[in-house]
């Protein structure tokens, strides 16, 4: 099963995030889990992200980027859910053994995300703290999906790309549905 | 003149943190912006914020490494504060030309940030997303103020780092206070 952690903190206003996560409408084994519209406080409930994580075996981050990082809400899930001596650290091994697949967005187009570009970093730089945090948690780091220039791609661009994420996420549940759900 | 943006979501029970702001009491031209103390319900005040970016020639960013990255509310802080066209972008100049201090503790000793390390990552790969962040706003990136070990420092330590960090920011202070304010 794949559990699809989906943060935007402007769904409504969304272009690109949105068509990724229509793209998603009844796959099997995919399960999207809205974290601003659950938690549009920003009141986190600890127990119910955890138990969420209990059973797929690949975890999808999927946000657009906000100055080079996550956006607020999920750093907060990140410091909240992933607990010492529960996803780290003596006794922290309720992920491990899990995939992560980030699924971003950037504003700009490819090539503002090289050294010599206006961003002056790649995504695999700018992915580093969410990367270091899966690896400490033991989870297995996947080849990213990104999507560029969200806010100017042509629509048809857009369709394309979340033609590509549905796939990628259903053989991605296709390999969890054959290994079996993650071990306990 | 300095400010200090202090983000630290459990102040009460910070030791380095608390020892790093401490050691500025008395500071003549530099102040403490407590984020946390000011916002605990994440409901940031952007025309405020804002208006106490106006003086500042250097703002020191301080806080503890969370998830390899800032705290949740100093991630909403840069979302919500630095706006288009007033930090970037068509006539987004509010911060140009101003110094950007890192300050940052972390948990683990020194030699675990490197790429060998435990967390094979350096605090300068770690640092790229709000270094970014300053270089799109034209402020200036400063050496950081690095603080390992933040829990298992002896004190006398921590009293040693807190003594330079004072140092540190009074020296900026000086040189603010030589080259006048900020320009408008």
């Amino acid at each position: 099963m794949v559990l699809v952690l989906y943060a935007h903190p402007y769904a409504d206003r969304s272009r690109a995030n949105r068509a990724l996560v229509r793209a998603l409408d009844g796959l099997p084994g995919v399960e999207v889990r809205a974290l601003y519209e659950r938690y549009p406080d920003f009141s986190i409930d600890v127990a119910a992200e955890q138990a969420a994580l209990a059973r797929p075996r690949t975890i999808v981050v999927q946000h657009p980027l906000y100055w080079y990082a996550p956006p607020a809400l999920l750093a907060m899930w990140c410091e909240k859910v992933l607990l010492h001596g529960w996803a780290f650290g003596e006794g922290g091994r309720a992920l491990a053994g899990k995939r992560c697949l980030w699924a971003v967005t950037t504003g700009s187009p490819a090539e503002a995300y090289s050294a010599g570009g206006v961003h002056g970093a790649t995504l695999e730089d700018l992915a580093l703290p969410l990367r270091r945090t899966m690896a400490l948690c033991g989870v297995e780091w996947l080849a990213p999906f990104v999507l560029h220039g969200a806010r100017t791609q042509p629509r048809v661009e857009l369709e394309l790309a979340a033609a590509r994420y549905r796939e990628r996420l259903a053989a991605l549940a296709a390999r969890d549905a054959r290994g079996g759900e993650a071990a306990p």
